[in-house]
């Protein structure tokens, strides 16, 4: 059943627009998990975790690492621990501070996170082909009017709750 | 940190597009989120159940509920039995089947859905309240082909793979 006829309401626009965007990212995820599975026996939260090592050539503590993920599902140190048996990830020492350390990809984790990123924006790709270059920039534009909307509606009822509740 | 700021590919505008996409859908589900927590002491999969059962006066059997489902998260079973012990849902046995039931609100669960769903519907209009109306068709519209560009590869990948499987 399609989910868009699920719009019944007083504002059928937005509550379309809503349940399309949904729709829209469900999709593009799904086979983005499907080609992770597939391809490279992985997983959508490992390829995240993998990721957002390949941005910081030192790697990051784990709390840090933990609040860049964007998506949720498995635990974080669980992950973590699979990708450093496997040898994609290591542990190193913190400098200066002999109870902690940073996680980082080993040279084997990043060429085989370069594989992954690789087939992963194709997929991407493929997913707005049918769109002009034009009209790509036009929904990203809209899409920004739109994240800068939401983001202020968020902090602002995360604000009222915390005021509520003190 | 923001998402977009990863996008650093041979294809970026394609791969921002998708980061921005992504990132408006969270932001927006946070805020659902929130709201339901706070305003309703409730969550995103038992809204989703709701809102599944608000649409068949009948109601439905769990398997046909458990397809619809818009939301991961959540084990329906466990959610139902929740939802029944509240009162909002019931089952019913299903006629000329001694062994088969459906399940479907009550009229008090209708009522506290409704409530529910205005809510939802203001949360969403206010996402897209900086978009005229002609900027909402013009985004609707470009991603009804996002929708069927990614629905096509999404099949296309799936047939793939059960023939490589089979």
């Amino acid at each position: 059943m399609d989910l868009e006829s699920r719009a019944h309401a007083e504002n059928p626009d937005e509550l379309r627009l809503w349940l399309r965007l949904l729709t829209c990212t469900q999709l593009i995820e799904k086979r983005v998990r499907l080609g992770l599975r597939t391809e490279f026996e992985t997983t959508l939260p490992r390829f995240d975790l993998m990721a957002q090592l390949e941005r910081e050539p030192h790697g990051m503590k784990m709390g840090e690492l933990s609040r860049r993920m964007m998506v949720s599902g498995g635990n974080i140190t669980t992950i973590t621990d699979q990708l450093v048996k496997e040898g994609w990830v290591e542990r190193v020492d913190e400098a200066g501070d002999r109870r902690a350390w940073r996680v980082q990809l080993t040279d084997q984790g990043r060429a085989y996170f370069h594989d992954m990123a690789k087939a992963h924006e194709r997929w991407i790709v493929n997913a707005f082909e049918t769109l002009s270059l034009k009209e790509i920039q036009t929904i990203h534009k809209l899409l920004h009017k739109i994240k800068l909307q939401a983001q202020d509606n968020l902090h602002e009822s995360l604000i009222d709750n915390l005021a509520e509740n003190s």
